[in-house]
């Protein structure tokens, strides 16, 4: 049944108030002013970038020396806004965070587990002892919430990737991982920029692993609408987008796992101002209905 | 304890063999053989274009129409593996997805709800009856699973960005509509394009929505990395990259609630050759934990 609307979306019109172009890259939007910026719509494109050619990461590398001389090797131009993804395991390599399986004596509910699913019985003692609580442990899977609160397989353990007989841990506190990368970028480079420490999580109810926001630095992580209105003037009730975890995801495009890009950097992207962590993308168990 | 470790990326590798470079927008790499295009390290960006300047969306409209004319006017340049990705809300709106309020007559299990939780009865009546199963239906949260497989809030019924009275329901078949959509754009551009029809879902144990992947077409939605070798020589396990949700939510950094933009063109993002539908994104019930 067919019906006529008007058009709800002016051709003049403005962006929400907290939002601001930070960025513009692709373009010469530098100079323009905020209030030509807000009254188009953005015809600027985002961009991803692969971080290429970064060495295998070992304990103690300076990370932030790494990424940048593979942003210089790029001859990528940094600007203010810019975000960089960069995933948790060359973190957790740059801090350490490998342990050598035959280090690990499993508990007898390690082991049991583990003969039960022909798993490693070394892993899975390690992801019991990284996590807080086990959501489910079932079918050969164990989800399990880690003591930072993040909900994912394994609690976060991972033995891909990694040299044989190890395991990697994720990063002791992603959001503090990264605030030191994102002073130390933002130093070197100058201008504002954003980190994202990402990894790839699974999902209920659907079909593979994206990747997502594990620390957050720079920026805040989610965009809330809340209370604005659409163009048809009606209040928004619900929305609240999760902007860093979309950032991830963007990473992941380029990030494979086989290839050895494990950073990426997005530019373009307009972000409010604003600042915020990882962990605000953490539901609290009392709002969540998934535990 | 830092421990020093060979170098697993070689400066000179091969891609894995499913993957090609079917785009490499913003370079000029279009006739670079596959050999070369696989043995350097992808330097290529993805990029992400907004479309801009669409009129509302009425049904019966044109949508394929309305997004050639919205890539010629921005003189985007499409090629081989370029995807577009497309709001549903504008899917649904071209299809006639729309439905007035006061042709609803809410049930009595609609009404007693939405008098607890102070909603529109109206809309739990529609949420109801797209529902083929409620999920959790608690403190004024309705997560269902939609006849097509899609657990979401409200089933997908919406009642921000339509017009006063109405609500919009999501497309009968996203698959289908988006296979529609992906034929005429190859056919327009001359070229093989992908479409994402996406809307923005909320997940478990994380805040925030982000921008996922409902109907596919002209692609693989999911990268099956399993039984690769990483660069350790370890098989992987469990590695299957949910692409088209990565893609939906990359297009929706560009994609605002409130902006117009109901459409973007990611460009550049290496894919594998491969057909699939939105379809192979839903986990199905026996292997999921979480129903």
């Amino acid at each position: 049944m067919p019906m006529a609307y008007d058009n709800p979306c002016p051709t003049e019109r403005t962006w929400p108030t907290p939002f601001r172009v930070l960025v513009c890259a692709m373009s010469n939007s530098e100079n323009v002013s905020d209030t030509e910026a807000y009254s188009t719509p953005s015809p600027f494109p985002v961009r991803i970038t692969p971080l290429t050619g970064l060495p295998e990461v070992a304990p103690d590398d300076d990370l932030a020396r790494l990424l940048v001389e593979a942003a210089k090797r790029q001859r990528l131009v940094l600007r203010q806004g810019d975000v960089f993804v960069v995933a948790q395991k060359i973190v957790s390599k740059a801090e350490g965070r490998i342990v050598r399986l035959d280090s690990i004596e499993p508990s007898e509910r390690a082991k049991r587990w583990a003969a039960e699913y022909h798993k490693d019985p070394r892993v899975i003692e390690l992801v019991l002892r990284e996590a807080s609580s086990i959501v489910r442990m079932e079918r050969g899977v164990v989800i399990a919430k880690t003591r930072d609160g993040f909900v994912c397989a394994n609690a976060g353990v991972d033995i891909s990737n990694t040299p044989q007989g190890t395991a990697l841990l994720l990063p002791e506190n992603p959001d503090r991982s990264a605030r030191t990368l994102q002073e130390q970028l933002a130093r070197t480079f100058g201008v504002h920029v954003s980190v994202i420490i990402s990894d790839t999580f699974g999902r209920p109810w659907r079909e593979g692993l994206v990747n997502v926001a594990l620390g957050v630095a720079g920026m805040t992580p989610l965009l809330d609408y809340r209370g604005q209105h659409d163009p048809h003037g009606k209040m928004l009730q619900a929305t609240v987008i999760a902007l860093a975890d979309e950032l991830a995801a963007a990473g992941g495009l380029v990030m494979g796992k086989l290839d050895c890009v494990p950073a990426a950097v997005v530019q373009g992207v307009m972000m409010p101002e604003g600042s915020g962590s990882g962990r605000d993308l953490i539901r609290p168990a009392e709002r969540d209905l998934f535990r």
